[in-house]
């Protein structure tokens, strides 16, 4: 029997790395460290610290480790590899992080947005499996997204396709989908579930707030893209029952085709918290 | 030699049809009859009328016409050649448009969205030849849409991409563009624009304001498609001078990638006026 191609999915976050050992279906171990919050070469020091137990597992199923994938929030250079701006990691700017990274770990290193990988492996695993034309919305931290059209990731040579949060939600004061969003949730959506969860008449009311404006962005987005399904992930995903219905909804009403009206789903990440890690791991 | 491939474009507006005679270079012949008010009945009479000058002209020439392109607002199955949605003259509504006029003018007929002929012209023959990636906005009694991806107009089965003006410019009262623009202009935009050239202070501030709210709107698709290009057309062009500047300028600063935010272009339309007619003829 063909061993199985083992590879390795990193999801660099602004607290923490999540690392997973990956056969092309199921995640065999995963491991994580806190993101290093002062330089790069700590930064080099603890990815190698994270892929090693993982490289272990893969000696004892005496199955090789055929490169590492790395997903990162912000704008990638995907063909160089290299990080053109972070707005969690400021110390990765400008930075050729895949080459970097290649130099300290003998593995091919590849990186890409943190959206992108989210939906590289929906598309792989997960919900949007059976479809052909989907977008995501990450929704955690920020909000971010990426395109999946063609059969792979839609990019260009500069960028796009995965900037949902920053479209406006209010052309006078130039506000943010995010920034809305962070407003909205006191930049503490776990928190806020939590108070909803219990029953805070404010927290329940914030959600439906913030279901109502995730339909317009959705709307927004499916007037010009028309894809099939809109996917959403991210750490919001897990208190979806307190805002799908409101966003669903709200969506509907603003789709300007009858039958994109009726068509367009909107389906739940099925695979949760791993899902960038294991879109990582689908790089290489 | 052989004889040239003539076709019929028309442009069906909310006032008038414009048609033109096309050679696939240039228009041998142009001409326009009111858009009748009552029914589809009346149009097909229109139609036919407004076609006959142009065969003539054709037969003069010894050429064949080949078939006749049409361009209406709203949504349209291409596909089928039926009219899903037109918010200007209801009484095409639901209608198989394409299949009606072919039984009556002998010759195939397809029909699209206006905005997606604009942008075909524009590609054809005008700012955008040289491009493969470019969004287009055409700014007129309305504004409306299209996008140019992998040598053709994106669209979808059940439509999409061709409705920037239904974007939402403020999420809290759920206006949309189109709705801004035509506060903005007081559903006139030539009458402010004539005001706006003889000094108008007020008219001036006015288009300044208009050209804010297309930066950020073509902002917006930049950050989700990422075009090389966005080229404009539709009557406002003739008054460019008036709000292009701040729209250019608030565009690039709301861009997220910093490549894009030094590369996308803001073309005009060369074609002008018979740009939606020429778009139409491209469609046989």
């Amino acid at each position: 029997m063909a061993k199985k191609q083992l590879t390795i999915g990193i999801d660099i976050g602004g607290t923490k790395m999540a690392a997973v050992l990956f056969d092309g279906e199921r995640v065999l171990m995963d491991f994580s460290l806190a993101t290093p919050k002062d330089d790069l070469k700590h930064m080099l020091v603890m990815i190698k610290a994270l892929i090693e137990p993982l490289v272990e597992k893969a000696k004892e199923m005496k199955a090789k480790v055929q490169g590492v994938g790395i997903g990162i929030a912000g704008i990638i250079d995907y063909k160089e590899g290299k990080v053109i701006e972070s707005p969690n990691i400021v110390y990765i700017n400008g930075i050729k992080l895949g080459e970097k990274i290649e130099k300290f770990v003998d593995y091919p290193v590849k990186i890409d947005n943190d959206g992108n990988c989210f939906l590289r492996a929906e598309m792989a695993l997960g919900s949007a499996k059976k479809f052909k034309n989907v977008y995501g919305f990450v929704i955690g931290t920020g909000i971010g997204g990426a395109w999946w059209y063609n059969d792979d990731i839609y990019r260009t040579a500069h960028g796009g396709s995965g900037e949902p949060g920053q479209m406006f939600v209010d052309f006078s004061d130039r506000t943010m989908l995010e920034d809305a969003y962070h407003k909205l949730t006191q930049n503490n959506p776990g928190n806020m579930a939590e108070e909803a969860f219990r029953g805070d008449v404010l927290a329940v009311k914030s959600f439906e707030e913030m279901g109502e404006m995730l339909g317009l962005a959705f709307a927004n987005v499916i007037n010009i893209l028309a894809p099939e399904v809109i996917v959403i992930g991210g750490g919001v995903v897990e208190s979806s029952e307190l805002f799908l219905s409101a966003a669903k909804k709200t969506m509907r009403l603003n789709i300007v085709s009858p039958e994109l009206r009726k068509r367009t789903k909107v389906l739940k990440s099925k695979i949760g918290a791993e899902a960038g890690a294991i879109g990582a791991a689908l790089l290489v």
